[in-house]
């Protein structure tokens, strides 16, 4: 029962509305591509994986209707800065030529299902019987499109019979923890419970908490990881704790191109979402050196991430 | 301009209700014990110094109306669990016998007055010009009857040109920070912006804080400090980031009989603060070790607290 955030219908790409859940299951049909940078820019479809799968759809729709494909991914491209995953998946679109930018979308999005599924199994490994693991925002199914990152490690890990129950952080502002990802666990029947992000200092110093796992937006060559504004916090607190602090991703959200998380462009959102005249970074950096493991398609990358990430792409 | 909460008027407690805050200006007029307790139970005034003032001329109702002083107590003291301030105001109307139970509220009043006057001045002689300081939750005039503890040592800040701008943690889940502190800083022309919990690693990461100020509920004989859910966090990172950590409150705040904060009980709000079967805990523990000063009206507390602490109440 997974919850596919992307299909492709009668020729167009719909798109969940994920601003809607979990009150509301409502579908936006994208005929151009200034429909799907639209869905991206307004969070209607978020997480990294699912922009990149999001913006190869909106390259066939632009090819298609014969359309400048330069333009379209100028377009989209423009939408949000922070995770790789958009550039990563429109410069395949570019590079593609003569291709059926259709088949290439398709391929991105089965490629997801294939990654999350890989890397979930070998994060899941890592887990013991009775674990209790926490994750922040959303990495699940509707964040890839696939079968999940963090998502898809904490659903492996269940299925494993490898954890008890999962902390969930609410995520403020837009609350994709306490709307998507409590939505996912509850279809997963995976016992879970909402907190607030800042409840996690406590849990932890509790000793209730045996994991932290999350996705990412962009990782750097030297593995400092771009993720939702307060996982840097988590990885401070998990450090304290002794907690094993975990990133699972996909091999298109590494950028090799970018050396360090000081590198990586960090999105401000409107203030609007917090409260009037806030100050709203979309994401934090996390250091490399607070990272245990990062779960990826290919292998578990671990420290020194480098030369991890150096020779995963050598590969 | 100092935005009072509690107001004795015509025999009556009036009480600012801090929940519609800063939309509205509500006033509950309080002429029972049981609408004092409604009024600290729901949060219609809160703060652990307000919460004991307002318990005082709670007492002081009682006793106009010829009821059971210790029945009105025991209401009263039922109402919440982490503030100490709470049980040492109703302890010394209990007390005080047949003295004049309004006169002792009015003094106890006046006294939150005093020692915050004399807090702040000794907590803003740690602020050096354009420093920006972050606080987390409310602790304000609006949390102390008085001029805040650690919203006083911000204003006292301010008005000595040591203060460049405050970072307002919203404060979830009642966004006391969003509501109440951005609020009481507007008033004071005292330049903020408002920032989601979680945002603290960042700014702290990207060093546009020079200090933390908060306040407290309950400091152990120790020196662990229970405060507002997130504070503990905020700690952690602060010691990460060699940014000194300060907490602000009057000696009743001080709990001597409480030996550390594994003793201090911890407040479990309704899940519907946060979202369905969320766990909810108001507070969390703050160990001694990540407290650079204790600012109280007695002097600047430092490290080791037990003994610090043990001097200011032999004194």
């Amino acid at each position: 029962m997974t919850a596919e955030p992307l299909r492709w219908e009668s020729g167009a790409l719909l798109v969940l509305d994920q601003r809607a859940l979990p009150g509301e299951e409502r579908w936006i049909n994208c005929e151009s591509v200034a429909q799907v940078a639209d869905c991206i820019r307004t969070l209607a479809v978020r997480g990294a994986p699912a922009i990149g799968i999001a913006a190869a759809y909106g390259m066939a729709l632009a090819a298609a209707r014969g359309e400048d494909l330069d333009n379209a991914a100028a377009t989209l491209r423009a939408t949000r800065p922070t995770a790789v995953n958009l550039g990563w998946a429109l410069d395949r679109a570019l590079a593609a030529e003569n291709a059926d930018l259709l088949e290439l979308a398709r391929r991105v999005h089965a490629e997801q299902h294939e990654a999350d599924r890989r890397l979930a199994q070998l994060g899941a490994a890592r887990f013991a019987p009775g674990d209790r693991a926490l994750t922040h925002c959303n990495a699940g199914a509707l964040a890839t499109g696939g079968y999940g990152t963090a998502g898809g490690v904490l659903r492996a890990a269940w299925e494993a019979g490898r954890l008890a129950e999962v902390w969930v952080d609410e995520t403020r502002p837009l609350l994709q923890g306490a709307r998507l990802t409590a939505w996912e666990l509850e279809r997963a029947r995976i016992p879970h419970r909402v907190v607030t992000d800042s409840a996690a200092g406590s849990l932890l110093a509790a000793g209730v908490v045996d994991r932290i796992v999350v996705g990412a937006d962009r990782i750097a060559a030297n593995g400092d990881v771009a993720n939702k504004i307060g996982t840097y916090p988590l990885a401070v607190l998990a450090a304290r704790h002794g907690v094993p602090f975990y990133v699972a991703a996909p091999l298109s959200t590494i950028d090799p191109a970018t050396p360090n998380g000081g590198a990586i462009p960090i999105e401000e959102r409107d203030p609007a979402e917090v409260a009037p005249g806030a100050f709203n970074p979309a994401f934090d950096v996390t250091p490399a050196e607070l990272v245990h493991a990062i779960f990826t398609e290919a292998g578990v990358l671990e420290a020194p991430y480098e030369d991890a990430i150096r020779d995963v792409f050598a590969r």
